[in-house]
């Protein structure tokens, strides 16, 4: 253990030196080191693919789940997409290139904020190895050195990943110790790693929420608090009921795993009864239950009682993440008494109305307080990639440095330039 | 102790729901509200000036510093300084007007960020009245509820002053409740609002070292670190003399105790034989004692044998805040052992080049990684006045959420909204 915690002081030591190295190479050499990675994903494809195959097999003989299987097994259309993100945030341009918030005082001092890098990020991640391809490109793009610290299940995978990052960046002429990735799978490392705020200038848990929890009450250095989003689709009186199925259905279904599908359906009591048998129709189909409060089950009456897929809803199943097929269902008589339960049961990470009433759609934009907050879509659109951003590093949660998906410009800070010529106080 | 607590957990409440109450209290209404403010300290300049020497004569009684009395004692030009501030706050525009970033997807999504309050802030300051003043009119500026501790040798002043805010408030319509001064002096109550994450966001201390640090150690929510200022100014090996010596000189005397004070010189090697003996002289007028390293002490040579105001430095000398009329010399042989100098002991708050040569310049701007990065100018000038934020809460030597003087935009947070017409995936 003393020797594995001396290494990681050691990489904690390099990574600083490289990612000052890093922040003072041309963008142009960046993007090349970028677009190497992405070829390279596709010409190296045999050997990630027979380090994933390892993975697969040792997850198969632990008895991992179907879903982390899932999540964690390789193929060629996985890697093209990996390398379609490594090429548009090539694409993007370097945030660190730019100069904001200029003028010139009275006294002729020339005052501007520069865009720097943020130093030094650590990452812990769990079952997918692309993290370890977008992570590494949004850092290298943003002239940030990291840390990267995958899940033990995807070892082999991440392994190769890494070693083809780290190559194509030498052969690029970028310092390669800027992405360090830690082999050793003891778990007894994390510790230290929250540790290292000598070395480590912000910490990123990408996972569950134990993992948060855990950095954010142990980490002692700056941590995003992110990715656990208990998300609520508000029905409002006034909506089109077809818009409010198909963005209620989708948002549960096409992702039910992900942090931005949908938990709670908030439901206006006076669209419940055209609302109400039309979506649980459409979830029974897809495979969802819904937990519906006494109102709402009472709304569904005969229908529901026939319906397997309709239980009571119980305190649990508000503010609860729900990570699966199931969603919960409450009525309510106003958008205050919806924006009240968001306010109460809700992380701050993604909420969405559907409704055709101007007031209606201006007051939840104004008084919900979260992350994203959307009208007439799918929760699920709160996404670096579907938000324009390449790819994201997290989605945030806090109200501090960033919120809401974070890209490149979420991983840089400023430095104040003060140009003069001999002024003094 | 216990209903201390209450009472301090009560003030968390009242601020969280009164802050929502501001969030939404326009622009318009919040300035009169400033403007009050900034007309009641002079209405009410009396009332202030009484509370204010009933805190100077405890203090005299207590036995404070001559500094300490002097950062407390409030004066008519004090409080015309004061109402200035507020007025120029209430004229800068309302940051939480903002819409930022928008774009529309090719989904046909309307995404933009919109600037928010952050919600809750704490603020611990110590001495000076105008504290009390300058944060609540950031605050009430930005729709920030904020709770004010104040130190206990200003505790009639910061009373008054937090009461003629308070008043102002109520009488243009404004929630008063969302500015809560603790009246209780118990030290105790700063371990527990600490504690408060529930109903504090941002903590900020603004104070000496031991605040800072114990903040920074004990907080449970996000807190500011800052207000440490060991300042460097480097005099580089083609840098105009005069501009030199006046730059130095007013960083170090103009106010030895502010933490953009001038604390190391690190001059060339090869411009120190020009330089050393006139800044010596210069400062040895002012009452500023160098401490100089070895070769410092060798080029002025005899001149400083004869000059009490020149003591050899010691290691204790770099990397010192010394908030006084003190300053340490070292020599440096290029820009590259200055800027290694101050990677070293520098903690990242103001650092300053004289020179005349461009590459030197560039150099020190990019590769100084530091709050504020100066060329021929005061490291004077990183304040939140000076640089055209109206005032500050803070001056951050953070790297996450702002850096360099804090004002009404680091104060805030965004969300991203997102409007669509039935779009899901």
């Amino acid at each position: 253990m003393q020797t594995a915690i001396e290494n990681l002081n050691a990489m904690g030591a390099s990574a600083r030196h490289s990612g000052r190295l890093l922040a003072r190479v041309p963008s142009a050499v960046k993007d090349a080191a970028l677009l190497r990675i992405a070829d390279s994903l596709a010409s190296r494809r045999d050997e990630v693919l027979s380090a994933n195959e390892k993975d697969i097999a040792n997850g198969k003989r632990d008895g991992l789940s179907a879903a982390v299987l899932g999540r964690l097994v390789l193929d060629a259309k996985k890697l093209e997409a990996m390398a379609r993100d490594v090429r548009s945030v090539a694409a993007l341009p370097d945030p660190t290139a730019e100069t904001f918030d200029s003028r010139v005082l009275s006294n002729g001092l020339k005052v501007a904020k520069r865009r720097v890098p943020l130093g030094v990020l650590g990452v812990i991640y769990e079952s997918r190895p692309n993290v370890t391809i977008d992570i590494s490109a949004l850092c290298l793009k943003s002239g940030n050195a990291v840390i990267l610290r995958g899940g033990k299940e995807a070892i082999h995978s991440n392994t190769a990943l890494a070693r083809i990052v780290k190559e194509s960046m030498t052969a690029s002429g970028v310092p390669a110790d800027a992405v360090q990735f830690i082999e050793s799978t003891d778990r007894a490392l994390v510790g230290h790693l929250l540790e290292m705020s000598e070395y480590i200038d912000l910490i990123i848990p990408r996972g569950g929420a134990d993992l948060v929890r855990r950095v954010a009450a142990e980490a002692k250095m700056p941590a995003i608090t992110g990715g656990v989003g208990v998300c609520h689709i508000y029905v409002d009186r006034v909506a089109d009921i077809e818009k409010a199925v198909r963005i209620a259905f989708t948002a549960k279904t096409s992702a039910p795993y992900a942090c931005n599908a949908v938990d709670t359906l908030l439901v206006h009591a006076a669209i419940a009864p055209a609302f109400l048998p039309k979506i649980a129709a459409e979830m029974s189909r897809g495979g969802v239950t819904l937990h519906c409060d006494r109102r709402a089950l009472t709304v569904l009456g005969a229908s529901a009682a026939r319906n397997a897929k309709v239980a009571p809803a119980t305190d649990a199943d508000w503010g609860q993440e729900f990570l699966a097929l199931t969603a919960s269902v409450k009525i309510v008589d106003s958008i205050d008494e919806a924006i009240a339960h968001i306010d109460k049961f809700g992380s701050g990470h993604t909420e969405a109305i559907v409704t055709e009433d101007y007031t209606s759609a201006n007051r939840f934009l104004d008084e919900v307080d979260s992350g994203v907050v959307v009208v007439n879509a799918s929760t699920r659109f709160n996404d670096g990639a579907q938000l324009g951003l390449g790819a994201e590093v997290a989605i945030s949660t806090n109200k501090m440095h960033a919120r809401g998906p974070m890209g490149l410009k979420e991983l840089t800070s400023y430095k104040w330039t003060v140009l003069g010529s001999g002024q003094s106080r």
